[in-house]
């Protein structure tokens, strides 16, 4: 392999120069979608792609690609990249480490290796949080097709503001523009941070996703008797929160013995009346589930929510339960997973297989091609706060790993499916 | 036994008249200490205790006693009476109703019997719940001694006024008035709705206390790590919320274990950032543990504490405890429950021997003199709330034995220690 993490010292001065596109006054970056620090972000990023020499393009939802092109007539693009909005008060890697790094990544292959075969793109997709709008994956679902039948009437942000009015505020949603969706592409990879501390537990400096893990999401409520905590003898109870406790040591131990990848978290938790003296009556929780397999994920939500029917049962409580979220897991691709190992193993760089136990644009983007990602340590695990941190050589390292691969699947004589 | 339940009629037209002394607007009734409301129930029942042909007077905090004089020169008094106050939107019946009871039993007994051997005194004492300032047992506190040193400087309501300076403005804390503190009381007994569901769910009629349990309330802080609830592996875990849920069972199945009357509660839950999909990284609650025995609460309490030391250690949860309530269990004179049990085994009257779970005034008078609490059922346990409630014939019951309590106690030939 000819290109190393040397070759991405300019990496860390451009995700430096992206921070600085936020909302004013927060800690943290804030650039939620067609707001003015968006439209700069993808501005100022426009402008650095074509001073690579990459063909510039902005779709009709303001994804932005900048594009190489291949020299084999008809061939399916190659992508990479990631999203270019920010939770409200989030860190500087999260989506933008992901397009930096792809962009750095085609210029130095182009550099490099000049014209590759296949056409090689990077892409900054306009919204992939869901901080604005009660939506996600409004850049690759356009892409995908998923949001084909939606303009973005109808849904409001917190101001008001329809998604539509936003969008043409900013430039974009005009039927002038070329339309969002795409059969092109042969292969997407994107690179990001792991979000998680699984790599800096195992010592693992790459993370080769082989699948994202599909999620449930409940809310319960458990409904007794709110009597006084003085007068009520522990066996005329119908204490809501003791029967909470006992569906939250449920779920962790159940979640224990099923074994990675699932994880189950009550992260969310409020009790009625909430005072010292006073047996709850009422107490609400939510259950976040998460598993790569569709029919595990499934038998795992339905075992807890009977157990839990039999613990509320068994004390004399009600039990309502309401089903918020179910997103289905997806696989990434394994021969894309495979070439992503090579070329790791190849620079001699340790990784791990491993699920995403976070969403990602790769799993709207797996609907139409083969899609996989590579993930780098994130120091503790922090995301989503203005502490998210990744080591500049780690974010060096990756983006190296990502060239390669890119170099594999875009300059090679192997096809694509 | 002459006295029934059929002399007092008057029972509930009484109760009605002082439910009006409240504060406009809320539900329930709301009298707290020295407002307008409060001391019109005051001068309300000083000159119903007039009526009645009873010796008024009010001490130096505004402690109000009607006062029926006995024939024996220097003979102790046999009080019987409670606290006038309520909590914020509370119910008719906790404090008022003993001393509407107590007013209209001393009555009867002077209408029926003539003078006594002994005095025989009814008392509204001013204050009980600690509701507009933050100490508890003014009324009676003031009588036993327990708050001689203390002036009412230095404590404030919500309003910033001080307690001395309401007393003041509600006519009382002169030194032109009586002292409150007194050592001519032979026997106390106070009469008061349950506020709990043993008598109802045992199907008793009245509660004869042998104790008022002592307490220990707890603030306990787990911390942990605040991870992402996708991306962090179960066992990689130091979720804070999990943690509690042990200790909340740990605690319930201790209680079970020790048995009544022993209770133990957690009421009140925070946890931190209390979000559906972030592992809480802290979790903030409270126990509330109650036991009649001192030895008996101590063990206790320290067990669970070390159990909930032992739970944050196995989890690399660090824990805080702060305690922040200690009052120690006050047995009742067992005399004096001999007395009551009789005089209610005599008039065919189903009653249990049972442990307080929450204070009361009597827990201050046993300081100083006998004293001993009868209860009638209260509605489901429902208290401090405007859904208290007690039938009337059950009211009148526990009126009638009331009655005939203080008239064996005062009329009778058998000196009090």
């Amino acid at each position: 392999m000819d290109i190393g993490a040397d070759d991405f010292a300019e990496l860390s001065p451009l995700l430096e120069e992206l921070a600085g596109f936020s909302e004013s006054g927060g800690p943290g970056v804030t650039r939620l979608l067609y707001t003015k620090a968006w439209l700069d972000a993808q501005m100022f990023l426009a402008e650095r792609m074509r001073s690579c020499g990459l063909e510039v393009r902005f779709d009709r939802v303001g994804n932005l690609y900048g594009r190489l092109a291949g020299s084999m007539p008809g061939a399916s693009v190659v992508l990479t990249g990631s999203h270019i909005d920010t939770v409200r008060a989030g860190g500087r890697f999260d989506g933008a480490y992901g397009i930096a790094a792809g962009l750095l990544a085609v210029a130095r292959l182009k550099e490099v290796y000049g014209t590759p075969v296949r056409p090689l793109e990077v892409v900054s997709f306009c919204e992939e949080e869901g901080s604005r709008f009660p939506l996600a994956y409004w850049g690759s679902g356009n892409v995908s097709g998923m949001y084909a039948e939606r303009d973005g009437s109808g849904i409001f942000d917190h101001e008001g503001i329809s998604l539509e009015e936003a969008m043409r505020e900013a430039g974009f949603g005009l039927s002038s523009q070329p339309d969002s969706r795409r059969s092109d592409i042969g292969a997407f990879v994107e690179l990001h941070i792991e979000q998680g501390v699984v790599l800096e537990r195992m010592g693992r400096r790459i993370g080769l996703v082989e699948s994202i893990v599909g999620q449930r999401r409940y809310s319960l409520t458990l409904s007794g008797k709110p009597n006084h905590a003085g007068t009520t003898p522990m066996k005329m109870r119908r204490d809501a929160l003791a029967g909470a406790a006992e569906i939250m040591l449920e779920l962790e131990e159940r979640a224990w013995h099923a074994g990675d990848p699932l994880v189950a978290t009550v992260g969310r938790i409020e009790a009625t009346p909430n005072t010292p003296n006073v047996i709850a009556g009422e107490v609400r929780f939510t259950l976040d589930i998460r598993h790569d397999d569709e029919l595990e994920l499934e038998r795992f939500s339905q075992g807890v929510l009977d157990a839990s029917r039999f613990i509320a049962e068994s004390r004399q409580l009600t039990l309502d339960i309401r089903s918020w979220l179910q997103t289905a897991p997806v696989q990434m691709d394994s021969q894309l997973v495979k070439v992503l190992q090579g070329v790791s193993a190849g620079m001699g760089i340790t990784s791990r297989r491993m699920a995403s136990g976070a969403g990602h644009d790769a799993q709207v983007l797996a609907g139409i091609c083969p899609s996989a990602m590579l993930f780098v340590q994130s120091r503790d695990g922090i995301s989503h706060s203005p502490e998210e941190y990744t080591m500049p050589e780690h974010l060096q390292e990756g983006a190296a790993v990502l060239a390669n691969c890119l170099r594999q699947l875009a300059y090679g004589e192997e096809g694509l499916r």
